[in-house]
Protein backbone atom coordinates (compact mmCIF):
# COMPACT_ATOMS: atom_id res chain seq x y z
CA UNK A 1 0.00 0.00 0.00
CA UNK A 2 1.15 3.26 -0.68
CA UNK A 3 0.19 6.58 -1.73
CA UNK A 4 2.72 7.51 -4.01
CA UNK A 5 1.08 7.94 -6.98
CA UNK A 6 4.00 9.22 -9.03
CA UNK A 7 5.67 5.80 -8.74
CA UNK A 8 2.18 4.75 -10.97
CA UNK A 9 2.59 3.50 -15.02
CA UNK A 10 -0.70 6.06 -16.36
CA UNK A 11 -2.82 5.48 -17.96
CA UNK A 12 -2.53 4.90 -22.22
CA UNK A 13 -3.58 7.94 -24.51
CA UNK A 14 -6.94 8.23 -26.00
CA UNK A 15 -7.49 6.35 -29.28
CA UNK A 16 -5.10 7.90 -32.36
CA UNK A 17 -3.02 9.61 -29.94
CA UNK A 18 0.73 9.23 -31.06
CA UNK A 19 3.83 10.11 -28.40
CA UNK A 20 5.35 12.99 -30.09
CA UNK A 21 8.44 12.63 -30.86
CA UNK A 22 10.82 14.81 -28.46
CA UNK A 23 13.46 12.97 -26.49
CA UNK A 24 15.47 15.72 -25.29
CA UNK A 25 15.16 19.44 -24.08
CA UNK A 26 12.03 21.28 -22.49
CA UNK A 27 9.74 18.87 -24.26
CA UNK A 28 11.81 15.75 -22.77
CA UNK A 29 11.13 17.62 -19.36
CA UNK A 30 7.66 17.77 -19.60
CA UNK A 31 6.63 15.25 -21.44
CA UNK A 32 5.36 12.68 -23.14
CA UNK A 33 2.97 14.59 -24.98
CA UNK A 34 0.97 13.12 -27.81
CA UNK A 35 -0.77 14.69 -30.86
CA UNK A 36 -4.14 13.15 -32.88
CA UNK A 37 -4.59 14.54 -36.69
CA UNK A 38 -7.04 13.58 -38.27
CA UNK A 39 -9.09 15.13 -41.23
CA UNK A 40 -11.38 16.96 -39.00
CA UNK A 41 -8.38 18.81 -37.60
CA UNK A 42 -5.57 18.58 -34.69
CA UNK A 43 -5.30 18.27 -31.05
CA UNK A 44 -2.41 17.57 -28.91
CA UNK A 45 -2.91 16.38 -24.88
CA UNK A 46 -0.37 14.52 -22.00
CA UNK A 47 -1.90 12.62 -18.72
CA UNK A 48 -1.17 14.15 -15.81
CA UNK A 49 1.35 13.14 -13.96
CA UNK A 50 3.28 14.05 -10.32
CA UNK A 51 5.85 15.96 -12.64
CA UNK A 52 3.12 18.30 -13.95
CA UNK A 53 1.79 19.59 -10.56
CA UNK A 54 2.05 22.34 -8.13
CA UNK A 55 1.84 22.40 -4.63
CA UNK A 56 -1.80 21.60 -4.44
CA UNK A 57 -1.38 18.81 -7.26
CA UNK A 58 -3.38 20.46 -10.00
CA UNK A 59 -1.51 21.03 -13.19
CA UNK A 60 0.79 23.84 -12.65
CA UNK A 61 -0.19 26.23 -14.82
CA UNK A 62 3.37 26.73 -16.74
CA UNK A 63 1.54 23.46 -18.27
CA UNK A 64 -0.95 24.53 -19.31
CA UNK A 65 0.83 27.35 -21.12
CA UNK A 66 3.17 25.01 -22.49
CA UNK A 67 0.07 22.76 -23.93
CA UNK A 68 -1.06 26.18 -25.35
CA UNK A 69 1.85 27.17 -27.14
CA UNK A 70 2.29 23.50 -28.66
CA UNK A 71 -1.40 22.75 -29.36
CA UNK A 72 -2.60 26.20 -30.60
CA UNK A 73 0.62 26.53 -32.53
CA UNK A 74 0.18 23.11 -34.08
CA UNK A 75 -3.00 24.06 -35.44
CA UNK A 76 -0.76 26.52 -37.60
CA UNK A 77 1.45 23.70 -38.54
CA UNK A 78 -1.32 21.89 -39.58
CA UNK A 79 -3.19 24.14 -41.45
CA UNK A 80 -0.40 26.04 -43.66
CA UNK A 81 2.47 23.40 -43.38
CA UNK A 82 5.06 26.44 -42.10
CA UNK A 83 7.68 26.17 -39.74
CA UNK A 84 6.60 29.15 -37.01
CA UNK A 85 7.32 30.90 -33.58
CA UNK A 86 5.21 32.28 -31.06
CA UNK A 87 4.99 35.98 -30.88
CA UNK A 88 1.72 36.14 -28.05
CA UNK A 89 -0.06 33.99 -25.94
CA UNK A 90 -2.99 35.00 -24.04
CA UNK A 91 -4.06 32.49 -21.50
CA UNK A 92 -7.42 32.48 -19.09
CA UNK A 93 -7.51 29.82 -16.56
CA UNK A 94 -10.62 28.32 -16.10
CA UNK A 95 -9.55 25.31 -13.99
CA UNK A 96 -7.35 23.33 -13.00
CA UNK A 97 -7.11 19.35 -13.76
CA UNK A 98 -5.62 16.67 -11.47
CA UNK A 99 -3.42 13.60 -11.63
CA UNK A 100 -4.58 11.09 -13.92
CA UNK A 101 -7.03 13.10 -16.28
CA UNK A 102 -6.54 13.52 -19.76
CA UNK A 103 -5.80 17.52 -21.25
CA UNK A 104 -5.66 17.78 -24.28
CA UNK A 105 -6.26 20.61 -26.05
CA UNK A 106 -6.67 22.58 -30.21
CA UNK A 107 -7.88 25.65 -31.93
CA UNK A 108 -9.14 27.46 -34.98
CA UNK A 109 -6.77 30.14 -37.64
CA UNK A 110 -8.81 32.89 -37.51
CA UNK A 111 -6.86 35.09 -38.81
CA UNK A 112 -3.96 35.14 -41.33
CA UNK A 113 -2.19 38.43 -41.95
CA UNK A 114 1.22 39.54 -43.53
CA UNK A 115 2.95 36.27 -42.12
CA UNK A 116 0.73 36.00 -38.64
CA UNK A 117 -2.00 34.16 -37.36
CA UNK A 118 -4.21 34.27 -34.85
CA UNK A 119 -5.68 30.93 -33.05
CA UNK A 120 -8.27 30.75 -30.99
CA UNK A 121 -7.52 27.86 -28.78
CA UNK A 122 -9.07 26.23 -25.55
CA UNK A 123 -7.95 23.19 -22.99
CA UNK A 124 -10.09 20.59 -22.34
CA UNK A 125 -10.25 17.71 -19.84
CA UNK A 126 -13.38 15.87 -20.72
CA UNK A 127 -16.33 18.48 -20.34
CA UNK A 128 -14.19 20.85 -18.57
CA UNK A 129 -12.78 23.60 -20.28
CA UNK A 130 -9.43 24.26 -17.95
CA UNK A 131 -8.76 27.68 -20.38
CA UNK A 132 -9.25 29.69 -23.56
CA UNK A 133 -7.14 31.97 -24.99
CA UNK A 134 -5.45 33.06 -28.12
CA UNK A 135 -2.18 32.87 -29.81
CA UNK A 136 -0.44 34.87 -31.88
CA UNK A 137 2.51 33.13 -34.36
CA UNK A 138 4.46 34.07 -36.74
CA UNK A 139 5.57 32.07 -40.14
CA UNK A 140 9.03 31.87 -40.56
CA UNK A 141 8.76 30.19 -43.88
CA UNK A 142 6.82 27.15 -45.84
CA UNK A 143 8.04 23.85 -45.48
CA UNK A 144 7.13 20.26 -47.45
CA UNK A 145 3.88 19.03 -45.87
CA UNK A 146 3.74 16.10 -43.03
CA UNK A 147 1.53 13.08 -43.27
CA UNK A 148 -1.33 14.22 -41.71
CA UNK A 149 -1.39 18.24 -42.27
CA UNK A 150 -4.07 19.53 -44.34
CA UNK A 151 -1.77 20.00 -47.81
CA UNK A 152 -0.04 16.06 -47.45
CA UNK A 153 -0.70 14.04 -50.79
CA UNK A 154 0.20 10.41 -49.59
CA UNK A 155 3.03 9.42 -51.97
CA UNK A 156 4.01 12.80 -53.73
CA UNK A 157 6.81 12.62 -50.81
CA UNK A 158 8.55 9.63 -49.97
CA UNK B 1 36.18 16.57 -25.70
CA UNK B 2 32.22 16.67 -26.31
CA UNK B 3 29.69 18.70 -27.88
CA UNK B 4 27.01 17.70 -24.46
CA UNK B 5 26.87 21.00 -22.53
CA UNK B 6 23.75 19.34 -21.15
CA UNK B 7 26.10 17.34 -18.73
CA UNK B 8 28.38 20.38 -17.99
CA UNK B 9 27.80 21.64 -14.87
CA UNK B 10 25.96 25.35 -14.79
CA UNK B 11 26.54 28.13 -13.49
CA UNK B 12 25.93 29.31 -10.00
CA UNK B 13 22.93 32.04 -10.04
CA UNK B 14 23.93 35.81 -9.60
CA UNK B 15 24.76 36.57 -6.25
CA UNK B 16 21.70 37.07 -3.08
CA UNK B 17 19.62 34.18 -5.47
CA UNK B 18 18.57 31.26 -3.58
CA UNK B 19 16.91 28.18 -4.69
CA UNK B 20 13.83 27.87 -4.36
CA UNK B 21 12.39 24.66 -1.72
CA UNK B 22 10.74 22.41 -4.45
CA UNK B 23 11.64 18.94 -4.68
CA UNK B 24 8.86 17.60 -6.33
CA UNK B 25 6.07 18.05 -9.13
CA UNK B 26 6.63 20.63 -11.97
CA UNK B 27 8.82 22.45 -10.21
CA UNK B 28 11.54 19.72 -9.94
CA UNK B 29 10.78 18.94 -13.50
CA UNK B 30 11.56 22.46 -15.12
CA UNK B 31 13.95 23.66 -11.83
CA UNK B 32 16.38 24.85 -10.34
CA UNK B 33 14.64 27.82 -10.13
CA UNK B 34 15.98 30.83 -7.54
CA UNK B 35 14.61 33.84 -6.03
CA UNK B 36 16.37 36.94 -4.92
CA UNK B 37 14.27 39.33 -2.79
CA UNK B 38 15.23 42.34 -1.46
CA UNK B 39 14.16 46.26 -0.23
CA UNK B 40 13.78 46.77 -3.86
CA UNK B 41 11.53 44.11 -4.64
CA UNK B 42 11.82 40.66 -5.96
CA UNK B 43 13.21 38.61 -8.40
CA UNK B 44 12.76 34.99 -10.09
CA UNK B 45 15.37 33.12 -12.34
CA UNK B 46 16.89 30.43 -13.87
CA UNK B 47 20.32 29.65 -15.40
CA UNK B 48 19.11 28.45 -19.00
CA UNK B 49 20.19 24.37 -19.50
CA UNK B 50 19.30 21.51 -22.25
CA UNK B 51 16.46 20.74 -20.45
CA UNK B 52 14.86 24.20 -20.72
CA UNK B 53 15.25 24.33 -25.12
CA UNK B 54 13.52 23.53 -28.05
CA UNK B 55 14.09 22.54 -31.41
CA UNK B 56 16.78 25.45 -31.92
CA UNK B 57 18.66 25.06 -28.57
CA UNK B 58 16.79 28.29 -27.53
CA UNK B 59 14.37 28.55 -24.51
CA UNK B 60 11.68 27.20 -24.90
CA UNK B 61 8.28 29.38 -24.75
CA UNK B 62 6.84 26.93 -21.77
CA UNK B 63 9.84 27.69 -19.67
CA UNK B 64 9.65 31.70 -20.16
CA UNK B 65 6.05 31.63 -19.66
CA UNK B 66 6.48 29.44 -17.05
CA UNK B 67 8.70 31.57 -14.64
CA UNK B 68 6.72 34.87 -15.95
CA UNK B 69 4.27 33.11 -14.13
CA UNK B 70 5.87 32.69 -10.95
CA UNK B 71 7.64 35.76 -10.92
CA UNK B 72 5.06 38.27 -11.75
CA UNK B 73 2.56 36.28 -9.19
CA UNK B 74 5.70 36.10 -6.45
CA UNK B 75 5.27 40.08 -7.07
CA UNK B 76 2.30 39.90 -4.92
CA UNK B 77 3.33 37.57 -2.54
CA UNK B 78 6.18 40.20 -1.86
CA UNK B 79 3.61 43.16 -1.64
CA UNK B 80 0.78 41.61 0.05
CA UNK B 81 1.64 38.29 1.52
CA UNK B 82 -1.33 36.68 0.57
CA UNK B 83 -1.89 33.10 -1.45
CA UNK B 84 -3.26 33.15 -5.09
CA UNK B 85 -4.09 31.49 -8.13
CA UNK B 86 -2.52 32.79 -11.75
CA UNK B 87 -6.43 33.79 -13.74
CA UNK B 88 -4.89 35.21 -16.95
CA UNK B 89 -1.60 35.33 -18.10
CA UNK B 90 -0.46 38.21 -21.46
CA UNK B 91 2.95 36.91 -22.90
CA UNK B 92 4.76 38.93 -25.67
CA UNK B 93 7.92 36.94 -26.79
CA UNK B 94 10.24 39.29 -27.73
CA UNK B 95 13.89 37.06 -28.01
CA UNK B 96 14.83 33.61 -26.73
CA UNK B 97 18.19 32.84 -24.82
CA UNK B 98 20.80 30.51 -25.07
CA UNK B 99 22.34 27.57 -23.09
CA UNK B 100 24.49 29.44 -19.92
CA UNK B 101 22.45 32.75 -20.05
CA UNK B 102 20.72 34.02 -16.80
CA UNK B 103 17.16 34.37 -17.36
CA UNK B 104 15.34 36.60 -14.45
CA UNK B 105 11.87 38.31 -14.32
CA UNK B 106 9.98 40.50 -12.00
CA UNK B 107 6.92 43.51 -12.37
CA UNK B 108 5.00 46.20 -10.34
CA UNK B 109 1.99 45.13 -9.27
CA UNK B 110 -0.35 47.98 -11.05
CA UNK B 111 -3.71 47.81 -9.59
CA UNK B 112 -5.57 46.04 -6.71
CA UNK B 113 -9.70 45.76 -7.08
CA UNK B 114 -11.83 43.43 -5.13
CA UNK B 115 -8.69 40.40 -4.41
CA UNK B 116 -7.61 40.75 -8.50
CA UNK B 117 -4.15 42.19 -8.78
CA UNK B 118 -2.94 43.23 -12.11
CA UNK B 119 1.11 43.02 -12.07
CA UNK B 120 2.92 44.35 -15.18
CA UNK B 121 6.12 42.03 -16.08
CA UNK B 122 8.81 41.60 -18.19
CA UNK B 123 11.56 39.20 -18.24
CA UNK B 124 15.26 39.82 -19.16
CA UNK B 125 18.84 38.15 -19.91
CA UNK B 126 21.36 40.86 -18.95
CA UNK B 127 20.58 43.81 -21.33
CA UNK B 128 18.02 41.87 -23.23
CA UNK B 129 14.25 42.25 -22.44
CA UNK B 130 12.87 38.76 -23.71
CA UNK B 131 9.33 38.98 -22.89
CA UNK B 132 6.65 42.01 -21.41
CA UNK B 133 3.38 41.44 -20.46
CA UNK B 134 1.03 41.29 -17.59
CA UNK B 135 -0.52 38.74 -15.15
CA UNK B 136 -3.79 38.84 -13.29
CA UNK B 137 -3.68 37.18 -9.92
CA UNK B 138 -6.76 36.40 -7.68
CA UNK B 139 -6.11 36.60 -4.26
CA UNK B 140 -7.46 33.14 -2.01
CA UNK B 141 -6.46 35.13 1.30
CA UNK B 142 -3.85 36.55 3.31
CA UNK B 143 -1.23 34.74 5.03
CA UNK B 144 1.78 35.26 7.66
CA UNK B 145 4.37 37.27 5.53
CA UNK B 146 7.49 35.04 5.09
CA UNK B 147 10.55 36.70 5.50
CA UNK B 148 12.00 38.96 3.00
CA UNK B 149 8.53 39.90 2.18
CA UNK B 150 7.23 43.44 2.48
CA UNK B 151 5.84 43.26 5.63
CA UNK B 152 7.54 40.60 7.19
CA UNK B 153 8.93 41.94 10.74
CA UNK B 154 11.58 40.11 12.63
CA UNK B 155 11.32 38.66 15.12
CA UNK B 156 7.65 38.98 15.34
CA UNK B 157 6.56 35.28 14.13
CA UNK B 158 9.96 32.72 14.98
Amino acid sequence: MSDDVQGAVPLPPPEGYQPLDWTRGFGRAIGPLYRRTAAGGTTTGFRVEGHHTNGLQNTHGGMLMTLADMAWGNVVSYERSVFWVTVRLVCDFLEPAKIGEWVEGGGVVMSEDNGLYVVQGRLWAGERTLMVGSGVFKALGPREPRPGEKNYVEGVKA
